[in-house]
């Protein structure tokens, strides 16, 4: 053995006393949202990452996760390996920085959020059953191109039909729509959000009515008029104009819809809540149930929110409200960073002092992340339409 | 300036002479399939491809493209950016390479193909138009998951459905199977392949009948029995099985179709050619249109094809031939590599040789690459159920 060799070898032992010191449990599996064949990234009971990467040349490879990069260690062979600190349960975004280059891990499927598609990675929950691909009717996940006159622009939305839809060809079903948050996309709540394996599974155990459910895009820019001016939205946003004027007439006029605002209704996670709560306040007569998953429209402000002045006043009269409103629902993930819980409970006190009816869900140990908003859905879901 | 500076500045110019020497034609444009904001990579009227990426710390980044790896050069920054030789028109898959590791790159969007989900660009070709989203009316593309008895897993595939398909709830469809090939996977065809968009235009403008496209995985490996022992497939390969006893019946049963061998036409590329001719001729009696695109049962030998002896003696007849199939399509792109030509060209001598009919179709300038594929189904699916 060379000096040379001798010195990597001593760096390799001291290397692995540090990582014995952090006492990191060796049980790691492959992801469950791996590429097939690949054997890393890997999860271990802690909710630790691993990943590993063969790059002979490089100076220093960082595993980018959680806003924190981890430094990888490097094998006789150029092979580059090590792992985080614990990550919460639930789905997390990541990369690898190679010598100041962030790319996606080849061993990763490629998941849309944080404003581009990468890695991801799954950490393994305790209820994941509720998720899980199981031996039950499946639904169908359809994509559906339509042309925006809003945007000047052809969008996309998915739209899961209920196993039995395809069975039954006179029957009409009442309609979900369902946002994605900031950085996300229409591929969010189809993908990494499983929402359909959530409806198959909660339709087969007759927990929920047989449903639609549309998955759009979040984002909408107004298009020039023809001398170049672009008009201002008489709405709050133009998403808004895009699924009142758009989105919902096409879906009605393309699925075997229940058309009336008993059978609509409209949820988002984050930024998709905060447009659910806008949109909705704004057009009771077409929705009857609301959800905002981790945010609501006040978001990001945290201070005391007052009815008069508040979305010019769409709260004054709670008892009206409660009327008009079937399901108010609110939900929030126990470990969801700040604005997210001041924010939200600054909604709730309003709503409390205005006296409007709503559901408060808790996700126990979670964060704003998807499997905060897979059980906001799970249990959303077996509530409306009914 | 110091020295340092002086040097960099002074390979830069070395280096552009380079460039210029090899007459790089400077009008690079965004590739169509680059992720949303991306700048990079890009695509020039030669067909050359120009990559970027920051990697400060890099010692030596290339662009790995069609079996060729080009060295990237650095500027001052430490961003890294490079071009290949020109590439043919077509989808190309590609990677980048930093200090040895083989990385996607995060310009560009992700695709299924060489094994793995990676990048990929599109080179533009002047035909472009018949695979564009126009404004049509648009089909429905439905993920449609079922459990395999024969593989004892879950499976996926694409089901298009015509843009009249819920307007009509009566009318029955034929149906087109459409495989992709080796290293590729069921979202080859409803995303690089743009089958959906092809017959969306061809359907719009009557020169296609409408009809239904199922889009499986051609992979498939026989679940062992409850004794522990696999049993040897009855058919030519398990994915046979799969078809005709899961697939076809499956579909028959979830969407509105046609269910006889007049309305049911099978094609694929390369591997899903070679598996289509064998299924399609191992079952004459479901089966009335074939199409091989860039791929015969012979591949990958060249050498003259024995009519007695190659599959069981089934192109012995050929009149009988001729009365049952109603088309025999085989397409090649003018580009592609042994053994496809070659391969081909035996086939079709013993077809010629035989008397049986086929319809052979080049696809001129074009390698072994979806363009080709996108050509032949353009011009295939235009032919059949007339």
């Amino acid at each position: 053995m060379n000096i040379r060799n001798a010195i990597i070898v001593l760096a390799a032992i001291v290397l692995s006393q540090f990582s014995m010191a952090q006492n990191v449990v060796e049980d790691f599996k492959p992801s469950s949202v791996n590429q097939v064949g690949s054997q890393y990234p890997q999860v271990n009971s802690e909710g630790r990452v691993r990943v590993k990467i063969s790059a002979p040349w490089a100076l220093r490879v960082q595993l980018d996760i959680g806003g924190i990069k981890y430094d990888l260690k490097k094998d006789e062979k150029g092979v580059w390996i090590g792992e985080s600190a614990p990550q919460v349960e639930g789905f997390h975004y990541y990369q690898l920085n190679i010598d100041g280059a962030s790319v996606p891990d080849p061993g990763s499927l490629y998941f849309y959020g944080a404003s581009r598609w990468g890695s991801a990675i799954e950490i393994p929950a305790p209820d994941e059953d509720f998720y899980a691909q199981k031996d039950v009717p499946h639904g169908l996940v359809s994509q559906k191109m339509y042309f925006s006159k809003v945007t000047n622009s052809w969008r996309r939305c998915f739209v899961y039909t209920p196993a039995e839809y395809d069975k039954n060809s006179s029957k009409r079903y009442p309609v979900l729509y369902l946002q994605h948050g900031s950085g996300e996309d229409e591929t969010g709540w189809p993908t990494q959000g499983k929402a359909n394996l959530i409806l198959d599974n909660l339709i087969a155990a007759k927990k929920a009515v047989p449903m639609i459910i549309v998955m759009d895009n979040g984002y909408a820019t107004k298009a020039p008029a023809p001398n170049g001016i672009t008009a201002q939205s008489k709405s709050a946003f133009p998403f808004e104009e895009v699924i009142i004027n758009e989105i919902i007439p096409m879906i009605d006029g393309s699925f075997r819809t229940l058309k009336d605002r008993d059978h609509r209704a409209m949820a988002g996670l984050s930024m998709g809540a905060n447009q659910t709560i806008t949109i909705t306040m704004n057009n009771l007569d077409k929705f009857s149930y609301i959800a905002g998953f981790s945010g609501t429209s006040n978001y990001p402000r945290t201070d005391v929110i007052d009815p008069a002045t508040f979305m010019g006043g769409k709260f004054k009269d709670g008892a009206a409200l409660n009327k008009k409103i079937k399901l108010f629902w609110l939900g929030l993930g126990t470990k969801e960073p700040a604005p997210f819980p001041g924010s939200v409970k600054a909604f709730r006190d309003m709503l409390d002092k205005q006296g409007v009816k709503y559901t408060y869900y808790e996700s126990i140990g979670t964060a704003h992340e998807w499997l905060t908003w897979r059980r906001d859905l799970n249990q959303f879901a077996a509530l409306i339409f009914k």
